[in-house]
């Protein structure tokens, strides 16, 4: 299973793609979409056609993003609602099912409490896919959230044989 | 100039195109894409898809959208928000100018009341487009947008040739 994990933003959007074999992780790719143009119709253009050749290049087989805080101010929420519509719109595009995790169940699974920071995130991805260069905070979350997705499919997969 | 209105919603989003010569308006087609699928991804999918294939049908040069509350609750601008962000993209990707304006600006333009409620909005759509068949009240809203947006643009050209 190759994994792609989205941190949504409209200013900049996370994104990063692991390979998952057994209880393996391996770390594929990651990056940052920066959205350009002059207004919200052009940067979101231009987020679609970024995530685009991403997925085309890195052909994952699944995919996760995070679920959006909505205790913010009003006009951020719609902000990043816009920009996750396209996220999601674009894995859609590409048939892939996904998984949506709140940020903090995605620090719960990789750093092992709700409420670790940024450079914890950042010290746990570097842990678990050895080698790993980051470009930045944003694609990091979004390696954290593939690596969540990768764990949580595993416990799904072990418990569907358990019971079998 | 064929201008679309888009009155962006997650579950249904109105649209409605109208034709712009000179000063005469006149109606070209209306309606609502109901969004499907068992998940987010899939119903914003549905809905680029039907934009997609009204986009393609009826052509527009100009296409203008509702401005989105974001004083209610935050789950709901972020349904919204991820409805509004795949309807700029769908726009954009057509090649379109987008224009933007607040519910009240569009009752004031169409109705002369900022708060006029959805009756009037429907009935001042057909005075201002004889013979039309409104399928919905978001199609209404659309058709609404789109002759506020046909306004703007003729105050701005006679603006223009004022100072020319």
């Amino acid at each position: 299973m190759r994994v792609m994990g989205i941190d949504p933003g409209l200013r900049c959007m996370g994104w990063g793609v692991i390979e998952v074999a057994g209880s393996r992780l391996s770390h594929v790719a990651n990056g940052q979409c920066v959205s350009e143009g002059d207004d919200l119709a052009a940067r979101l253009l231009s987020l679609h056609r970024q995530l685009g050749r991403v997925l085309e290049k890195y052909a994952p087989t699944a995919a996760a993003i995070e679920q959006t805080f909505v205790n913010r101010d009003g006009a951020g929420t719609l902000k990043l609602g816009q920009a996750r519509g396209v996220a999601l719109l674009s894995l859609a595009q590409a048939g892939l099912p996904v998984g949506e995790y709140a940020p903090n169940a995605v620090k719960k699974t990789v750093v092992g409490v709700g409420h670790a920071d940024k450079r914890q995130v950042g010290h746990m991805v570097r842990m678990q896919l050895p080698g790993v260069e980051i470009v930045g905070t944003d694609a990091a979350d979004a390696l954290a959230i593939a690596i969540c997705h990768a764990f949580h499919r595993q416990t799904a997969d072990r418990m569907a044989r358990a019971g079998a």
